[in-house]
């Protein structure tokens, strides 16, 4: 990091503290996360990053009078000591510890922590009291984030007006969605289930939002009541005619500061929230206000995971389209690469143009990780002027990027050879290639979970002694988030831990195994698949598969072809026969045309 | 079932029922296992196979006024429908339903459900008792066993004297092991844990018994002492003056009808209790005399699974004799079966004779699994005289079996053919080898739980959309239990779901696809296995493997070589000459020498 980064970072510090001390406050727990526990936030909220400098998307930091500390997983080891100043902030490992272990060893008895209860949950803070409690200190919610009063060009949240998401896009109207809502409740003897994730909301109501960047939702939260209304609390300037149009007569549009207030008075009411995306503060609010609350996961998270028809089709378009940019993209990467002169930022900029080209880009679906050499052994790497490398010959590069389309969310991994990989890289990419295909070529019955696939695509690293230090799957949304549950491909032990839900026809997954050597390269293959029901003949249980969604060339220049079984040529050849067939008519250039057959012709 | 057995179901029955109306029950839980929540239970224990005719090794009954169910899961789908009468209990699945389920749906306003304190989990009664009240009626602990008021001819617990495990198989003197305990229980503050499981005691103290079949535990509760001394609760006739002088004065023996007193007599001692293996009783007997009660899992379930050198050294020698002894069958059989006449039973008598000429045989390990035919098809099958079958040519016949030494315990399945198996047969046998060998061949990182290992051996057969209704691996004891945990390969949603435990070198487990068609045939390929550390060169992780213990050859006239990779055919041959080379020298006989040969020749 810079000298003027290291100062910033220490006068910011020593603001917090100084409002600490006049809060009365001995220490303070500082997330990552915004008051809806979301993973990407708006800018108003990105205090961690605001104190820190970090920017990766899981974390967390510790402030003491005399100490303070960050709170990274395996992910962003590296990134952590890159972003973040030593000298301010210990690096610690998550699991191995966590702010909580690492507040209640470090405090004194009689000292108060503080924490936000609008950015934690329930079990976060009653685990981390117990624990305080246990050193004779105590966590005490604050009224105001102190942050807020030290960060004094602190954007306001944003006013970006809801935008609708048509039915020919959602698949079903919001009536339709809420009355299944609203038979879940009647069903459980509730009256009502507040729902704070933002993603739930946008696909509850079929509508969008432009308040975080990358991810297209809108700041609002909503409760959902058993006659299948909903109170909406929002923004007003948000609300447009067409939007208040869309939302017809059962939806009530309310501020977003009279939230709390309407929980404090649903006294009497049974009221069902979310404990992994509703924060303390509403559970907080709801108790103080006389209502009977029963936990239960969110009823959208699941009918959102798996896509209807309409949105099927919709990714399936989304995903040609999105090959097609990165297919040019491709192309033009391996005519300029060799001549030298291109550099992380610059290709990830065309990379971008070639997706805007489409003319259906609404954003990007994250920031696009573009690596060159030892910056790709970061799997969660963002290119910066600072960290920006060029892109020299006899190297891999690695990009892993996506895009907002109204008809679907893509993202996808290519790691693309410059003049000549060493014998070793191409070992690497030929296991990881191999953990791919096992993968996408698996068959499992009913009742699957992702813990159970996860070693299909560890297995080649395994046998070198090799790993990857993420998971290998994650859900996608529709128009909607690239990182979704409830499904994961995962093994159990990683960060964060395999979610439980079975594999059903119509999720979403990433394939994406990996490999990084530290200092040196890194590799990764991602192909977005959708889970299907499979006719096997002569099955004697219901079976389900993966299908590509994701059409680009993956690089054979790195495939140690003796490697590959007979069944991986030819799902390598089965792939790149459809992504020639799909992604070709759309190439108009001649040149791209023949890159594409070159690229896609057998192994 | 003949009529005299459902004749005589139908009394018990009867018999109970009356006695039930006599203690003001309206309904009664019946469950398999006794007061220390074993698997394999003493006949005094054996209520629910005396009540229902039941043979499996997990399943319970409910019983009302007019209607009674029998609760198995997937494994004794076939069997509960052979042994209990379907008249007198309704069949019913777990975990689709379970006694709790079936009784809160059946019970009526005001009813008493009785239970039996000391044969279930706290809480198994507390969720019971929830689902009943919300039934209006209530869950109540019987002080005497209403089963035990009808079945006159019960037999006695067993009072077969104790009996040394002698350090040159233990590895370990059990004040070192007690030595541990207290380490564990001062580390957590705490006064005592009561350790209930038997295969816990007798590994703590060096001790077996003889009071369950197959077995070698001895009935025993204990109490151990932070300063490491241990109230042992076992009949006194069990204590000969060599046990005595074995336990050493540190050990207090006392009758085992003293153990409840002893629990009432903690007053204010913080003690710990496993919640999986302490009964109810436990508990109540604790919390009515006044204890601090604290949950933890039993602190001998960990080292118990990890093995010594000792105990590596001894099970390493049991499976070489074990294997030679049934290679000796496998050669008769090869050569006895064709002419015809063998059935399950001479065929699994035979075989016991073999494991008795080592001259070291203490007991089985379980009840042998001699499956000819459609019998195979069942995973758990036991022969008896009433399903006995003959083994006839172009068949193939499954046994699993086997053998308690006093160094080590094992436990195998070979499936072997008889005349010409079918291409359907042989292509089914194929792909339950791949399975075994993609599990026998894995290297996985430490941390790797078995629940991710368990797809490794299914693969092959979901590609054919075939699966196996159990699980793929359980840990096994050292002269112990056949079934130990906490390490287990599964899927995590079979109907005993996977221990979380992580692998670690040293423990034992088996590897046991198979694939069952109802009413055909089944097959199933078994190996125990030691988890060992691997150097792998290059390797930037710590990495395990499996050795094979059990040594035995597999047919290879059920195996289509064409479906092997080169991999799986240098995993065959290998294994192989391991076998040839240590179980030949174990042969005397020419014509067995003869036929390990050829059935170890290369692929």
């Amino acid at each position: 990091m810079s000298i003027t980064a290291a100062r910033l970072a220490a006068q910011r510090l020593s603001a917090l503290r100084a409002q600490l001390v006049h809060n009365g406050l001995a220490g303070f727990v500082v997330p990552l996360t915004d008051e809806h526990m979301s993973e990407y936030v708006g800018e108003y909220a990105q205090r961690l990053a605001w104190l820190t400098g970090f920017g990766g998307s899981a974390g967390s930091a510790a402030v003491l009078a005399s100490r303070a500390a960050m709170f990274t997983d395996g992910r962003y080891t590296v990134q952590v000591r890159q972003q973040v100043a030593g000298d301010l902030f210990e690096y610690q490992d998550v699991p191995a510890t966590s702010a909580a272990q690492w507040l209640a060893e470090h405090v004194e008895a009689g000292q108060r922590i503080g924490h936000d209860p609008w950015l934690h949950t329930r079990a976060w803070a009653q685990g981390t009291a117990t624990l305080l409690q246990a050193k004779g200190a105590e966590l005490v919610a604050v009224a105001a984030n102190p942050i807020d009063a030290v960060w004094h060009d602190r954007p306001a949240p944003s006013a970006a007006p809801l935008e609708l998401h048509d039915e020919t896009f959602a698949g079903r109207s919001h009536a339709d969605k809420r009355a299944d809502i609203a038979a879940w409740l009647q069903a459980r003897a509730a009256d009502a289930v507040v729902i704070a994730a933002l993603d739930s909301i946008a696909w509850l109501l079929n509508i969008r939002g432009r308040d975080v960047a990358r991810t297209p939702v809108a700041l609002a939260f909503a409760v959902v009541h058993a006659d299948a209304s909903v109170d909406l609390f929002t923004a007003p300037a948000k609300i447009t005619p067409a939007v208040r149009a869309h939302l017809g007569p059962d939806i009530r549009c309310q501020p977003r500061d009279q939230f709390e207030a309407a929980l404090n008075a649903m006294a009497g009411k049974t009221v069902i929230a979310d404990p992994q995306s509703c924060v303390a503060a509403i559970f907080a609010a709801l108790e103080a206000g006389g209502a009977r609350i029963r936990e239960a996961r969110d009823p959208c998270v699941l009918p959102r995971a798996i896509k209807n028809d309409v949105e099927i089709a919709g990714t399936t378009a989304a995903h040609v389209r999105d090959g097609a940019a990165l297919t040019r993209f491709l192309a033009w990467f391996d005519h300029e690469a060799p001549k030298g002169g291109l550099d992380e930022l610059s290709a990830a900029e065309r990379l971008r143009q070639f997706r805007a080209e489409t003319n259906s880009l609404e954003d990007l679906s994250f920031d696009t990780i573009s690596a060159a050499g030892p910056n790709a052994a970061l799997p969660h790497y963002r290119v910066s002027a600072q960290t920006n490398l060029p892109i020299t010959r006899d190297s891999i590069y690695l990009v892993d990027s996506g895009g907002q389309y109204r008809d679907g969310t893509t993202d996808v991994t290519r790691t693309i050879a410059v003049g000549t990989p060493s014998p070793e890289m191409r070992d690497r990419f030929t296991r990881v290639l191999k953990g791919h295909i096992a993968l996408a070529r698996a068959l499992f019955p009913a009742g699957t979970k992702g813990v159970q696939l996860d070693a299909l695509a560890r297995q080649h690293l395994w046998m070198a002694g090799l790993d990857y230090a993420h998971g290998t799957g994650h859900g996608v949304g529709s128009y909607l988030s690239v990182h979704e549950g409830p499904q994961r491909i995962a093994a159990a032990w990683s960060a964060q831990p395999g979610n439980d839900e079975p594999l059903q026809p119509g999720m979403i997954l990433s394939n994406e195994p990996g490999y990084y050597k530290q200092g040196a390269y890194g590799i990764r293959i991602e192909n977005l698949v959708l889970v299907e029901s499979r006719e096997v003949p002569g099955a004697e249980r219901d079976m389900m598969g993966f299908r590509e969604l994701t059409l680009a060339p993956i690089d054979r220049r790195l495939v140690d072809v003796a490697l590959l079984s007979a069944e991986e040529r030819v799902w390598w050849n089965d792939y790149h026969a459809r992504v020639a067939a799909e992604i070709g008519p759309l190439l108009t250039d001649a040149e791209e045309q023949a890159w594409l057959e070159q690229a896609c012709a057998p192994l």
